[in-house]
């Protein structure tokens, strides 16, 4: 963290610098997790709360069979204009393909938490992750939202960031600080990931906070903004889930009024915190031994650089092959042929770790000591120059391993 | 065997019957299988010829990255105006991203059986199998055409067969006679496929012969309606190679001019050869412990009922679930609202077995002993209705494994 603000990584977040804690590190937000009993002994149920209503955003999965919790929320966007103050989000069930019963529990839910909090039920959303096609045990959850509104707690980011785990091995929270207008103003969040990760977000919750002030609208634009170039740009293995969720809320307890040419700098500390939890999901992805980056250039359009980057971090094949630090670049070709887009194979340039092994249509031959040295690294940096445009893309992704088999063919058990 | 001869499996299937024998069963063919070095001791080349010109039609690989081999025989058909004669195989080495170089090695060796067999070089189609980016062994290569010419044979069908797997576990060959005009007719084939393999053909190679008499142009048109409800209905990990090939050769060595309403029932034989070799594929996928039928129906469109499978066949989370024998029908629901296509999920009815286990939106509770029994089949039908439309398709896959994270990880050594 040091390093971080001795260096910042570009001109844009000179005045961002990283500092401790996950949702609770803006001001006026209050957080718990606590285990509620959907899983087996781990917390399960997180609440976050803010004693001023908040300006909230949220971007939902595409996938055509939304989960209960994602119907309810996006409802509650609409009902209550923009406005939020608390969120419970539980996991070890994901309340999917469970028809009006799971829409009529993720209410009962919402209901509750509202009750207690003593707030209008629109400004509460839910998200839920797990098992598809279990129903919600309603009575354990419901005890659980009880017992995590008396434990809700100015330093309870981490708890909750906790509690919305599934396979992920740890906690993943984030948090930056700016002055703006000569006062500070904080962006935190939490996210959990791990498996079925993919463009449009897969099993993929984020939180995240901020207390400056924002209207509805403008929150909006700048969250799809934000993770369309960071959330989007994720894969573990090319599974979209029911229930993705990614929810913003701003409260302005900073007293700071976010506009003009501020609003590009909160912009770029958004993107900033959506980046750092998006790179650490794939780092922990299911199974996962390595961190891969793929950066496409020379593309004719950023559409064909993202599916090409996908087409490869998609491959089992390429995953399998980095897991087996194997050199075996001819298969980020075939993945890169196999995307759709049109290319020609004599202007492309394969490297990886910044050593070309694939040039004017040619390969490059290295020694058996160089191929080792460059697949052994735990991060992998994949580029592949079309040579069709200067459009490009970054794409984050991990490797296939045989861990990651074993956490999916045993998941319920 | 005789069970088929007994039931027929369609109305237009009465007339075909299967006999032994994979592409030397139908009459003119001669083939061999040698071992060249490509490959550290196993078949690793295979010759076909037809003493009689042949016409000829192939699909290949739609990867913007094409194979060499891929590339000359492209070339052969058109200059040859689609007649060949002989076809040479390899595995052990695609000959794939090896630029000019490979082109040339491709060409020198077309030549050199070309030259043995006094034929011109565009009668001669080749292909080839195995790690991209690696050179063709070219004096083994060379050394070996010799070998297999020499041991051309009537007989030689199975060991070609055998010459051209990769990570095959066994080889794939089938046959089969009807009587047409009075007189009989085959349709033999063989394939390799295991891993790699998705719609547009992934490193598969079919080859089928027949002794009917059909002059190219609707051979083409034939085999690519077989193919495309057969070999693109098939899928084991997404991924698809730069050198898919299916080549049919069709000598008239049977004296049957196959027309008029025969044609019809040539291409039910065809398309029958092709579904069981695609079939055979799937069930010797890369580490499959499970043969996996996906019939998607009640769709807009064949497209869309295609897309749905698909979406669903290389689902990861699909897949290992399967391989843990796991009943967790929500991440086939999951992996069909993923694929792109529009459905209401209320409508849709999700069962395996003919065991409806989502419908109206809704789970459809069974016992953990039912569930268990469902599930540890060797052969899963797994269907999926949804309601838009009445147009389906049928996609063929398998589980996935822990190995075949082991052959994948370590193919290189």
């Amino acid at each position: 963290m040091t390093e971080r603000r001795k260096k910042p990584r570009s001109r844009r977040d000179r005045k961002w610098r990283v500092i401790r804690g996950g949702v609770t590190a803006p001001q006026g937000y209050l957080a718990s997790g606590v285990a509620a009993g959907i899983k087996k002994a781990a917390l399960d149920l997180a609440v976050l709360f803010s004693a001023r209503p908040t300006s909230a955003a949220a971007v939902f999965t595409r996938n055509a069979a939304q989960a209960a919790p994602v119907i309810l929320s996006r409802k509650h966007l609409r009902l209550c204009r923009g406005r939020a103050q608390a969120l419970l989000v539980n996991s070890g069930c994901a309340n999917a393909c469970t028809g009006r019963k799971g829409l009529k529990d993720a209410d009962i839910c919402a209901g509750s938490l509202a009750s207690q909090l003593e707030l209008e039920k629109c400004r509460v959303i839910v998200a839920s992750t797990g098992v598809i096609g279990a129903p919600l045990p309603l009575t354990k959850v419901l005890k659980g939202v009880s017992t995590a509104v008396s434990a809700l707690s100015t330093r309870g980011g981490e708890a909750a960031a906790r509690a919305i785990m599934t396979t992920d091995t740890h906690e993943k929270v984030y948090a930056i600080e700016s002055r703006i207008k000569g006062k500070p103003v904080r962006i935190g969040g939490m996210a959990k990931g791990a498996g079925m990760i993919h463009p449009d977000m897969a099993t993929m919750i984020a939180v995240i906070t901020t207390d400056a002030h924002i209207p509805p609208l403008r929150l909006d634009r700048i969250l799809r903004r934000a993770v369309d170039s960071t959330f989007n740009c994720l894969t573990v293995d090319g599974d979209t889930s029911t229930n993705d969720t990614v929810v913003l809320f701003a409260n302005g307890a900073s007293d700071v009024k976010v506009d003009g040419r501020w609003l590009a700098h909160f912009e770029s500390g958004l993107t900033r915190v959506c980046e750092e939890l998006a790179r650490s999901i794939a780092r922990d992805g299911e199974g996962a031994t390595k961190f891969v980056e793929i950066s496409v250039g020379g593309a004719a359009s950023v559409r064909d650089a993202r599916r090409v980057g996908m087409s490869v971090a998609n491959s089992p094949l390429v995953k399998t092959a980095l897991f087996g630090e194997e050199l075996n670049w001819g298969r980020i070709v075939c993945a890169a042929g196999n995307s759709g887009v049109t290319f020609n194979p004599d202007l492309v340039t394969v490297s990886i770790g910044g050593v070309p092994l694939f040039r004017g249509g040619e390969p490059v031959t290295l020694t058996k000591r160089q191929a080792r040295e460059l697949m052994s690294a735990r991060d992998i940096e994949i580029s592949i120059a079309l040579g069709m445009g200067d459009r490009s893309a970054k794409i984050w992704t991990c490797d296939m391993s045989r861990e990651y088999i074993d956490i999916n063919a045993g998941y319920m058990s």
